[in-house]
Parts: C-alpha cells; sequence; structure tokens
C-alpha cells in the first residue's frame, strides 16, 4: 500500500452534513474509512464499481473522510494485483476536473488501492490486522468499513458470516456492506438469504443495490413531484390519470447470460426490481420531508401493500425465436429440450388506493425489442373538446415521461406537455432543453414539450455509491420493500410456471405480435383478442341448454356461460319488477356458488337497477357479520362494496343482538320477518336464489332440522350438522311464497346429488331442497355441465 | 282542379302494409287522402315541403291511396295560384324515374293541386265542401286528411282550431296534422301550447317534426345499433366509452334571421330538439322490436330522465362579434344595445344511467364556425398497449361515428374504426365506401374506418312525409318527449339567461378561442382554465386565517377554503387514527353546512382512509332514516353512496325500532351507547363534528333540555323547539370524551351568534354550545367570514 492519507477539511455542504450525523460521526474529523470491494476484478467492479468509486474519491477528496481501497479477490495477490491494477490503469476523470488535477487524483487513488486475497477466514483476519495496523501506524480513528459484495448470491451468507467474525470495524466505527441483486429468486428464497445474512449483519449495515434507483431521472422522480407538488396534486390521481405505463425495452438478447437468465426470465431479471421501485416512487405518497430515508421508505412500502393481487389472466409473456436455440447451445440441453423462460412479459395492474383505483398500470419488458429505452409514461384524460383546429397543442395528448435514457431522444429527461404546465427544474444541476429535434415521443412532437435534463451524465453507481456514504437507506431496497416485492411477485411467478410463452421474431420483425390490450381487468395479446371478439359476436347465443329438471324448468351450461345466463334472467326479472312496483326484492344464499354471480352481477350486468334493488339473506350462520365466516360478509365484499346500493335496501339478518349470537329470546328471527312482512306485499320476495349442498340441504334448512314445525312462520333458527352449528333461515313457508326461485348447482362434486335428486318424484324427507315448491311462483334450476354430467 | 284520381294497387312492402294496418285502413282500398299544406307559399314549403309531398306522390303513385292537394295561404286564390304553381314547377322527380315518366308524373300532379285561401273559418269550411264535394262526385272513399302548419307557432293554435270545427274528415277516416319547432320557448309555454293544441287535437293527431329525425344518417342510429349488437352490446358502457360527442357545427350567421334568432339562441334552436334527439337515439335502450313506435318513444324517455340535471358550470357560451351589429340593424337597436343570445354553445352532461354514468357527453354547436359539419362522435377508451409500431391501426383510436353530411367527408356515413369490428349494412338501401379520399376524419384516416353510405340521397322531408302518411310515430316528437326534453333544457336556460357570452371573430379566426375543457362534472373555456390553473398554482397556501375564539383553536376562511381546510384537517387525523389503531371513528352532526364537507371529502380527498373509518352520527331526527328529513339520509346521499365505506362501518342512530319512533322503553339511545363502548375505548370518537343553530344548540341539545341530567350516559332523546321535535342526540359527556372537537359555522346568519358567544366567558346556559370543553381533547372552531365578519 501507497502510504498517503488525505488531510480533513470541514464539511460545506448541509446534506453531507446531515449523512454524516446521522452516522454520529465527527464533523472536524470524520475518520477513516476501508472501502473493500469483494470480486473487484469481476465484470460488474471492472465496468462500473471501480469508475464509482474513484469519481466519488475525486469528488470528495480533502473534503471528509481519508480512504484505502481494498480490491477482495479469490485468486493470489500475485495473480490479482496485476488484474487490478489494470483495471485501475484505465479509470477516467471527471469532466470537471482538469487534465493536471486527474493525473494527480488519479495517482492518490492508485496509492490507496491494493489487492487482496479474501478467500478463507485467515484471509479476513489478515485483512482486518492490516487495517488496524495501518490505522495505528497513521494515527488515524476508523470511521468505518464499507464492503461491496460485487460476487454472485450465493456466496453472500459466507462472506457475511466472515465480514462478521472477523472483520468489523472498531467500536464506534460503523459497518456498511453493499449487496447487489438477485436477492432470491421467489419470497421463500428471498426470506431464506435474508435469515442468513441477518445473522451476521443488522439490517441498517446492509445496502441492497438496485442500479435504477441510481440512474439520473429515477432519483428526481420523487424532487419532480415535490417541487411541482402544486401542479401535479390537482391531477394525479385517478379522475385525471388515464393509464400509466412502465416500460424497458431492451434490444438485446441473453447470450452468454443465459446460465442465469433461464433460471431468472424476465419477471425476476426487470419488473421484479427495477420496474416495481420505479412504479413505487411514481405512485407513493410525495414525503413531507424529502431527506427523511425513513418516512420514504414507509410511503414506498404502502404502495406495494396497496397493489392489487396479480391474476395469471392479467399478464401476457413471449419468448424470442432464437432463445430455444441459445438456452440448448449454452446449457448442453438436447434438441427437445424447450424452454418456458418468458423473454418478454406485459401486464396490467391495479392499485387499491382510492387515488389510483381503477388506473391500468402497464408494465412491460423484454429482450430482443426493436429499440432500447425506458420510461414511465402518465397519460392524463384528454378532458378538451377542440372545436376547430384539431393539431393545436391544446387538443394533444396530455402527459409526463421519465424519460430514463436511450431509445428517439438518447438523453435522460423529464417531459412534460406544454398543455399541461411548465414544470420548475429538479435541480441546479438540470437543465431546460429549448432546441428540439424534429422526432415524436410517445405521440407527441418533442416541441410540444418543456423537457428538463441533467447538466452533465451521471454514472448510476457513482450516485449510489455517494449515497451509501451518506447514508441514504432510501436509495436503496430496504428488506421490508424486498420481502412486500417478493410477495406480490411469487404468486403470479408460480402460476405461470408452465404458460407456454408467445414466440416472437424479435426485433422490428415482431410488428404487432406483442401488442396486449385491456380487457376488463386482465390483460392479452391483442391479434388473439381480436380473434376472440369475431368469435364471439358469430355466436349467437350462448351454449346453453334448456329443459326440465323434477318437473321444473332447467338451464345448463358450462360454469361460465350458466352464471352469465342466470345474471341476465335475474336482471330480467329485476327490470320487470323495478317497472310494476318501484323495487326488487331479492333473497341471496351463501355458500360458493353464488360469488362467481356476485361478480358477474357487479362487474359485468352494466344496468341492474341497484338503486331499486333490496338484497335480503336466505339464510345465516350465527357468527358476527363482519367475520369472513359470515354469508352477509361474502356478500358484501362481493356485491355490495362494488355496487351502489343504497343502505336502507341492504337487510342482513339480525343474528347478533344484545351482544350474542341468535339467542332464541332475543327474538332475531321474528324480527327479520317483521322486516320482511313491513317491505313486501304477501311476504313475497321477488326472486329467492338458493343453492343446494350435497347432503341436500337448502338455505339453512337440513335433514335433521324440524321442518314441518314452521307453519306460517318465515324466519328460524336451526341447526346445523357443520360447524357453525347455529344458523337463521328462511323457512320453506316463505321460499314458496316467493314469485321466482332460483337454484343454483355447480361442480362435480353435486354430480352424485344431481343424479339422486333426478330419480326423485315429489318430496322426500332425506333431501331438504326437494320441498321447494313455490305455491304461486316459479322454480327454475340452474345445474352447470360438471354437475349434471359428472 | 284537375280531375284524375290514381287507381289503386294492392300494397306491395311489409313495412307499409303495416304501417297500414295500424291506421285500421284497408288495404284493397286505402282511400282517398287530401294534403293541405298551410302556409303553402312560405320558404320552408317552396323548399323542401312540395318536393317532399312531390317525391312521395311520385314514389308511391299507383301503390296505394289516391290524392288531392291543397296549397293554403293567406292570400286571394288570384294572388295565391300563381305563386303556388310557380313553386310547383320546379319541381324534380326521383332519380329512378326515367324523363318520360317523370313528365307525366308531374303533370298528374299538378292537376291534383290547388291553390285555396285559408285565413278565415269560412275559408276553412269551404275547404271543407270542397274536399267533401270532391268525395262524391267520384265516388272516393275519404281515407284521411293531412294538414301539414308551415306557418309560425303563434298561429298554430288558431289552425288547429279551424281545422277541428271545421275540416275534420268524415267518420272512420283519419286526421294528420304536422307541426313544426318551435314547440315553445320553455317548458311553460310548450305546455301552454300543448294545452292550447290539446283542445282541438288529439295527442295521436299530431306529428311534430324534428327535421334531424328524417336525416339518412341519424334514421338508421338505431338500425346500426340492433343490427350490430353482438359488437357492440360489450363496448356501449361507461367501461369501454371514453366519451360522447355530439356537434353540429355550422358556417353561416344568423343575418336576416335576427328577428326569431335573438329569441332563441343557439341552446333552443338546436341542441333542445335536434342534437337532444341524436343524444336519445344513441343511448337509448335498443328496442326489442324496431318497428314499435310505443316502444321507441318510450325508451327514448327514459334516457331524458336520467341526464343529470345541468348547472349553468356545465356549459360555455359564445356569441361571433357580427352579430350585435345584425341585432341593431335587424332589430332597429341603438349602438348601446348587446344581446346577450348565444350563437354558440359547449357543454358536458351526465347521464346517472349505470350503464353511461361518468361518461362525459359533450354536445356544441354554434354559427359561424370554420366548417359545416355535423356527427355523433362515440371514442372507446384506449386499452391497448402497444410495443412497437405506434403507427398500426392497433394503436390509433377506436372510434364510431354517425357522420350527418358535409366537412371533410361530404357525405352522409356510418364509420367505424378497424380497430374495433367490421360491422353489418344497416340496409340494402346503403353499401359500404371502399375508395377512401386522403383525409381524416376525427383523427383517424379514412382508410383506417370501414364506411358505409345511403346508395342515393333522400331529403329529410320526403323520409318524414312519407312516415306520417306510415303512421311512424317514432320518427316525431312525442308530447312526453317534448316536455321531458324542456323539463331538462328550461333550468338552464334559465339560469344562463343573464350570462355574458365570449366574443368570437367567427370562422378559422376563432382559433382556440372557443375550445372548452372538463374540470369534474363542470367545462371551462380551456384558454380561461389554463391562466386559472397557474393562478392557483402560484397560491401557495389557501387564504385561511388561524387565531383564538372563545379560548380555542380557531380557523377562518371563504367558505369554499375554510371547507378545504376542515376536510384536509380531517384526512390527517383520520390517517393518525388508523396508522395508531387500524381505524378511525367519526361522528357528523346533522345541518347544512356539514353537506359543502361531505361533498367535499366524497368528491375531492381521493387518499382518504375510508375503508377504516366508522361513521356515527352527532344526533339524528325521529323520523324513518330514509325520509329526506333524516340527518342519516342526508349523509347517506351526500356522502356514503359516494365513497366505499364498509357496510359494518355504518352507525345510524336507531331511532326507530318496532316500528316506532323514539319511544324511551324501547331503549334506542342505550343500544346507541352500547354500540358506542363495543367499538372504541374509553367511548372516545376520533373526531366529532358539530354545527351550531343560531339558538346556539348544538346537536341535538337545546336550551331547553335538561342538560345537566345526563350523567354518564352518551346518548340521550331530547326535545327540540322546532319540527321534528323528538331527538336522539350524543350528550355532552359524549362529546367531551372525544380527541377532537370541530365546530363549522358558516353563513352571514350565523354572524349574530359568533358575536355573542365570543363574548361570553365559560360556559352558558342560554348557549348550549359552550359546553363543548373536551376533556382531554382539542377543540377547533371553524367559522367562515361571513359569520365571522357578518
Amino acid at each position: 500500500m501507497w502510504k498517503t492519507t488525505w488531510c480533513l477539511m470541514v464539511l460545506t455542504t448541509t446534506c453531507w452534513h446531515r449523512g454524516y450525523t446521522e452516522e454520529g460521526g465527527n464533523v472536524e474529523n470524520p475518520g477513516h474509512v476501508s472501502v473493500v470491494i469483494v470480486g473487484a476484478t469481476g465484470d460488474l467492479a471492472r465496468k462500473y464499481l471501480w469508475q464509482g468509486f474513484f469519481h466519488f474519491y475525486a469528488t470528495n477528496v480533502g473534503k471528509s473522510y481519508t480512504f484505502s481501497f481494498y480490491g477482495g479477490g479469490l485468486a493470489s495477490a500475485e495473480k490479482g494485483t496485476p488484474l487490478l491494477f489494470g483495471i485501475l490503469k484505465e479509470l477516467t476523470c471527471p469532466s470537471e476536473l482538469t487534465a493536471e488535477r486527474c493525473a494527480l487524483v488519479k495517482d492518490q487513488f492508485l496509492r490507496l488501492s491494493q489487492y487482496v486475497q479474501v478467500k478463507t477466514s485467515e484471509d479476513y483476519e489478515n485483512l482486518n490486522r492490516q487495517i488496524q495496523q495501518q490505522l495505528e501506524q497513521e494515527g488515524l480513528v476508523e470511521a468505518g468499513r464499507l464492503f461491496y459484495m460485487s460476487i454472485p448470491a450465493f456466496a453472500y451468507a459466507d462472506v457475511a458470516e466472515k465480514i462478521n467474525s472477523s472483520c468489523r470495524p472498531s467500536a464506534g466505527a460503523w459497518l456498511k456492506v453493499v449487496l447487489e441483486k438477485p436477492f432470491g429468486h421467489d419470497l421463500g428464497s428471498a426470506q431464506l438469504l435474508t435469515t442468513q445474512l441477518g445473522a451476521f449483519l443488522q439490517e441498517q449495515e446492509m445496502y441492497r443495490i438496485d442500479h435504477y434507483l441510481g440512474k439520473q431521472v429515477v432519483s428526481q422522480i420523487l424532487p419532480f413531484r415535490k417541487k411541482n407538488n402544486k401542479f401535479l396534486e390537482p391531477i394525479w390521481n385517478k379522475h385525471q390519470i388515464e393509464r400509466i405505463e412502465i416500460v424497458l425495452k431492451e434490444t438485446l438478447d441473453c447470450k452468454g447470460r443465459i446460465q442465469f437468465y433461464d433460471q431468472y426470465g424476465v419477471i425476476r431479471d426487470i419488473l421484479q426490481n427495477h420496474l416495481t421501485e420505479i412504479m413505487t416512487l411514481t405512485m407513493m405518497k410525495v414525503p413531507a420531508n424529502l431527506s427523511s430515508s425513513q418516512e420514504i421508505l414507509q410511503n414506498k412500502l404502502k404502495v406495494l401493500s396497496g397493489i392489487q393481487h396479480i391474476e395469471k389472466s392479467s399478464v401476457v409473456v413471449g419468448q424470442y425465436q432464437g432463445y430455444t436455440t441459445e438456452v440448448q447451445e449454452e446449457l448442453n440441453k438436447t434438441k427437445d429440450d424447450f424452454s418456458l423462460t418468458p423473454t418478454f412479459a406485459g401486464m396490467v395492474i391495479f392499485s387499491t388506493n382510492p387515488q389510483y383505483e381503477g388506473i391500468p398500470i402497464f408494465m412491460t419488458s423484454g429482450k430482443m425489442l426493436d429499440e432500447r429505452v425506458g420510461y414511465v409514461r402518465i397519460l392524463f384524460k384528454n378532458n378538451i373538446f377542440c372545436i376547430q383546429n384539431y393539431n393545436n397543442v391544446q387538443c394533444k395528448p396530455q402527459q409526463i415521461i421519465f424519460y430514463l435514457g436511450h431509445g428517439e431522444l438518447q438523453y435522460p429527461a423529464i417531459l412534460v406537455s406544454k398543455n399541461l404546465f411548465k414544470p420548475a427544474l429538479v435541480n441546479s444541476g438540470w437543465k431546460e432543453v429549448t432546441e428540439h429535434k424534429d422526432i415524436s415521443i410517445l405521440g407527441l412532437a418533442l416541441s410540444d414539450y418543456y423537457i428538463q435534463t441533467p447538466v452533465s451524465p451521471r454514472e448510476p453507481y457513482y450516485e449510489l455509491i455517494s449515497n451509501v456514504f451518506h447514508g441514504r437507506k432510501d436509495s436503496f431496497v430496504s428488506v421490508e420493500n424486498l420481502m412486500a416485492s417478493w410477495a406480490f411477485w411469487t404468486p403470479l411467478l408460480d402460476s405461470l410456471a408452465h404458460t407456454y410463452p408467445r414466440v416472437y421474431p424479435g426485433g422490428v420483425a415482431s410488428g404487432n405480435l406483442l401488442n396486449f390490450q385491456l380487457h376488463g381487468r386482465q390483460v392479452a395479446f391483442a391479434n388473439e383478442a381480436l380473434v376472440n371478439v369475431i368469435q364471439q359476436g358469430q355466436e349467437e347465443n350462448f351454449q346453453v341448454m334448456q329443459g326440465k329438471y323434477r318437473s321444473a324448468e332447467m338451464v345448463s351450461a358450462w360454469a361460465k356461460e350458466l352464471v352469465e345466463r342466470l345474471a341476465s334472467d335475474l336482471q330480467a326479472v329485476a327490470e320487470e319488477a323495478v317497472q310494476k312496483s318501484g323495487r326488487f326484492h331479492l333473497a341471496l344464499s351463501g355458500g360458493s356458488s353464488p360469488i362467481a354471480l356476485f361478480l358477474q352481477l357487479a362487474l359485468h350486468q352494466y344496468t341492474f337497477p341497484w338503486s331499486s334493488t333490496h338484497v335480503w339473506l336466505a339464510d345465516e350462520r350465527c357468527v358476527p357479520p363482519n367475520e369472513v365466516d359470515s354469508n352477509f360478509r361474502s356478500i358484501h365484499d362481493q356485491l355490495l362494496q362494488i355496487v351502489r346500493i343504497p343502505y336502507f335496501n341492504i337487510h342482513p339478518m339480525p343474528v347478533q343482538l344484545n351482544e350474542r349470537l341468535c339467542v332464541d329470546e332475543d327474538g332475531g328471527a321474528l324480527l327479520y320477518e317483521n322486516e320482511i312482512k313491513r317491505h313486501m306485499n304477501a311476504s313475497s320476495f321477488h326472486y329467492v336464489l338458493l343453492g343446494v349442498g350435497q347432503d341436500g340441504h337448502t338455505a339453512s334448512l337440513f335433514q335433521e332440522s324440524k321442518l314441518d314445525d314452521h307453519g306460517e312462520r318465515l324466519v328460524t333458527l336451526t341447526e346445523s350438522p357443520v360447524k357453525p352449528h347455529q344458523r337463521m333461515s328462511l323457512t320453506f313457508t316463505a321460499i314458496n311464497k316467493a314469485r321466482r326461485v332460483g337454484v343454483l348447482v355447480m361442480g362435480k362434486r353435486k354430480h352424485e346429488l344431481v343424479t339422486q335428486l333426478s330419480r326423485i318424484k315429489g318430496e322426500s324427507s332425506k333431501y331438504p331442497i326437494t320441498r321447494v315448491q313455490p305455491t304461486n311462483g316459479t322454480l327454475t334450476w340452474y345445474i352447470d355441465y360438471d354437475a349434471l354430467l359428472g
């Protein structure tokens, strides 16, 4: 090691100052830092890390810490030293330094750097000794040690263990360990890795890098939002935003990386980390204090917890044509081996946060696409009506784009369409672009944007290394955010495991093959979708069969069509009732089958007369009405929370009275009976929808119940053979007074029963359902093919 | 009269046939029809009516009725006859007739036509006698008489009276009277006109013409929707439609028509009738039976009843620059006279129908604009994500356009963008257009559309005259629809009566001056709006004053800012509560002031944690909870129906138990008290929002109540000095346990009280509000400037 350590100077910037006091350091004498890059001659270190540390050193030399740099590797010092100095010789200075100054600083940096072998525990003990000796010899106060793990993730735990046992800094000095993704492969492995590392390192000591957080535009999303809050606050919501697009397109293939890539695929490689981070920055609540890492990380976490669970049906995946061959070559597979790893994914995500509810968030990334570009686009709803002159800027799309770089624009920038507002510059290191190339970016000419861009380009690693020193934890991935992200992505990855990706030729030749389209809350490739629409259109009616079952009407179809048909029948009945009497009284049962119906009603029957519909319960379990077991709770969550029904029209069964459940003397059944009588003529529901159990029970009327005892009673307490035993139920008296009764039977598990029932004429004491015989009304069975045909 | 009547032939088309039987006519011998055009030499008759009748005659001659045509006018026969024959000589034949046949038919038509003076009752008696004589002389059976009133509306009643008393057809024959708009000037005058006409004519005898309903594209909107229902049904709703535009732009000014126009303006002239009719056709439920006039008219009526009341703030109006001069010249006004009549209007309309809820329906029309064009545009939400190649048709707007004619396209057509579906032709009289001019229509190249157009152009008046004969009532304006339309438009017209229109130069020079922009549910001229946004942005904070009032915190501002501030304070408290305890307990009072707050919360506080909020009542009137007087009802309608709060979190006061209101022994107050205790620690609300009455009462705690008697009771029944007297209310015990209490005081009427209260220290038995003194919580007064400063 060349002996030079730089003298201390008083700190100059407030930001620096804060970074410092967070560490509890001494401003007058910040002390000495030992930087250890583990994996110092690897790819990442060679390309970015040494340059980043050198840049940081060159910018901060004399202003704060003194430094030693150790490049650690598995090779012996003899082999490693020339390799390292081969890398260091190529380092370039930041552009603001003169050539003279550059030569000086670089010379200093080289003297401060050395190669060390870090393979065994003894190596780490030696390193520790070496650092201590230097500190003693030069009379330096140790400020901290920074380990940068530029090694495969599987080696993290081992190295962490060695650092912990042999190489921690002296008391009062800090330890910072920088880790690079991948942080696991799914939630389980990420948890395992976290547990392993947690045995040796504290969370505050770890800095998990997502280098996108160091990109100049990404790091300015929050400052931009805060600085322009007065313009953005009124429009940054579901009322104004039409869609959000988070896009990272690459032109490269995976050649040479297949060993890694084929284990991961595009979702783990790009979406789970980079695009998720960008999404959270775009959607999080702007923190009151931009310099509070804690507040930022907390707000980010809230975004993730507010993202709706994503189904397979909300994603499309693709794989470029050459990928299979690359896999076969690089992994020595046979010709028959076909990898399902996606190299392209497109999806739609929705937030449950009321601010963003319903805004489609398109997220997409892929290899071998037509251009290299990354951006977040916030497209606003077009709320202008242009009387003439369609080409005026006022009439054009309103959008904000965080443009990460490359693409047609070729430089990182924040673009705001001129029909929105003139934004403030994010900071003094940014400038407005006033000369515009004659190109269009996302549907708008460049001259129709206000554009700002960094004055000078900065490498992400410089930014991030600087943030490690400053303790800016918000530039890194906290363990909570990491777990939240994996918790979101893992179920999707699992469900996609056996999905065949659409094969695309790659480059411009892919044409429209990868375009995807929103259908409700799902997406499908657009070409396929067009075909589907046409097919659907050509079917003149549902594939529905009508017939007789137990002398009553029967409708049968596959589950989906059956539910659509029932929903549509129900709507016709509802409309007729509302037209005649101004209201529609509907009694619903619990159970799993009706849930598909509720969703159909809530999401597809746009014109259902909800505001005139009264919802009643056919039966209820004696549990508090907001517990998950409650029938009302499931109707509430699946239907009532989605459609708009007046509060007064909702009639849960009063199973809980006087703070107890279904006690006879509390008279809940009678209360409900009176409510029914008060609301409808002759206590006659317009529609009672029932299910049937495998044992033949319906509503909560079981074989063991004394079914004949009810007389004119409309509501009664009953006992179920299964838990929860206590129930409240409409009686057959009430059910058979209804104008229409529907019985919905779905699933193979019901086939046995459906067959049995078809053989029984009239009533059977064994099967309560046989007692459903509307006196003046009609009964219709809705039986899906699974239940009917087995 | 030239003596020829045409022999009868059997009907050929089914449509014709149906039209017939509706009239109860005899297919074998449909009989003779006398057509009387009253105002036969006026402008409308000269330009369109005679041509229309001749066209109808030429097409139907020999196929059905025999005819006589009477052109009636105020002038004597001597003067009138040459005028009429001057008009008739210019008639042109439909293009499908040969020149020879044309000459023959025209000659026949001339012989069947004659001028008659129709001024006095005697004239009508004479006409009646003349018709009867002809029928007798020629041995004809009378089928009916058709009177076409081509005269100013003020003369309708007079002529109707004369027709009724002197000129009705013989028994068994029909009477049809065709009327042209304007049908009144507002709801009142339309009702008056209806009553007047109703004294002489039956509704079924009247055919109110809106000639837009005869335009070829307009008349095919319903058939198109029905024929393509399988494609349209899934997308014709709020989930898929982004906006609807109904547009009629004219290039003409009002020169020569000012006498009429200045009384009416663009809304009465175009929007109340033509554009409203087009809107109903676009949005109505497609009838099951397209040939049922009754069903069509009923469905149309439902559209109108489902349109949201429109406020002045949803409309912008303009007037072209030259208009004032024209008014001064044509109405002999002085230079100082300035007419407020709008020649341009733009607006947004919303439907309450769940199918269309939230879709902005832009409606606009104006004189002196840049082009003559009319269309309905249904723009669908762009639900595709294009990975590459932005210019592919898939990535472009999806829209359907009913193009009435003129404009760039120059012919009437129905256009469907190719990325939607390939529509079926509406009928055999239409053809697909396959050669495309190189132009764009509403943002899409012509070649990106499927286009269909009528094979041959037809004048609206021909269509409508034909529909009169066929009794197709759905092509006319029913009295119910007329009244519904006026009922919708009249309040808006009244509210606009004193609004200054924006002056525009006219033609292309108007530039963007007339563009308007949606803000929530309102619109404003776009230029103005831009300025507003910037101004708003420049204000760093609300103009809010903070201080002390009665030793407590006080916030004061103008009403709007005050409510915004209260809503924002409330949200901060709610967020804090939810973070700490997972829920937020909020008690709300009734009264008018809180409604502004509810609306602010419902519509602007996007991020309010509703799903964790429990809503309680501070007090309630002893009326059923769904009656308008109920406090809960107003909270329900203004807040709960808009935001999404779980059913279990809503806590109305149980004022109605055992089918009676607020009876002590029913124990409603105790029930509510127990519910409070069950839900919150120490019965302590997070926030109680109160108002204060002019008499100093708060919640329902009045001066006369025995306020000290409540002890530890949290809820009590009280008596109000005003109706409804019985109340349920939180006690001061409950209120003073709250962590925060806000008192909202707004309006000049409260100024006296605010002044009084400021002078009283501590409690005063005269003013119950003075007893609000949270034990461990904080009290904040929100007082608007009106209440504070008077």
